[in-house]
């Protein structure tokens, strides 16, 4: 099951970019709130790239897994999903 | 497609009294803060319902949804997933 | 240090009937997507009703405590803050 | 007002390595749960660098805002700490 990334590497060096700049305002000692409100920024964008990952993920590994016969890989994929939606809450 | 939900109902009929009881405190104007650790107390107790009944759709409609040949049907359990995950990530 | 709550106990009111439908939801075996998406609105409807409980209280409690010259006091309000923050991120 | 940002800042760079770990295992096509639970890691990481310097601000900035007279300044420090407890919960 091979995926094309390219949109999330994209995403994810941009967010790289954003966090090197977060440290650039924090060694200026620039105002906190303005830093605290740009870190959040990234959280949400990395919240997008997760999501569209997960989407990703149910429409090939999770439905291939759980069209083949293998019960235990079926309940290992699903179990997986409650889990990061769980973790996602906690975020 | 029918499940057992009593402990789910069970679980949202404390949260009903412990709302009720977050009532009484704004009421009787008790301390801001610990009054929003309740509501956060409230909000974590709804998480895991969720994180419950998520576990349990999974299992059960989104497994016999996958398993039909109907690829509407499919996608579209497929694309709720993605939106329940993206909106707990929100909240 | 009194505060008008009318407003959020209000809004906790409609939160218990929100409940209150989502249990008869769950009697009623409705499709558990729809339900999660409920309780998802309810996780909403309080995390806005703990930030109006929090701006009244950073504009009356957390004002005179730190205009107070209670350096204990003013210790105790600030961390009280951080916690709560950091617990919304939970949740 | 200058901080010591040096400890944020050290995290930053750590989150910074995450984030170039987690391209290459996009790019090495690796399990996408695995990948979301690394992208959620670093969410944990960011929302304590936030919480962090939150504390910091409290105890600096709003303090020192809140014993001026300013209150204009006043209002507007007490706001943008409600607006980040808002967005927040929203992450």
């Amino acid at each position: 099951m091979t995926h094309d990334h390219s949109d999330s590497i994209q995403r994810l060096k941009i967010v790289e970019g954003h966090i090197r700049g977060i440290q650039r305002m924090l060694e200026k000692d620039q105002y906190c709130i303005d830093i605290i409100r740009q870190i959040q920024a990234v959280g949400a964008a990395l919240n997008k790239i997760s999501t569209s990952l997960l989407d990703q993920h149910l429409n090939t590994c999770l439905l291939s897994a759980i069209q083949s016969d293998d019960l235990v890989e079926q309940k290992r994929v699903l179990n997986e999903i409650t889990e990061v939606f769980e973790t996602s809450q906690k975020i």
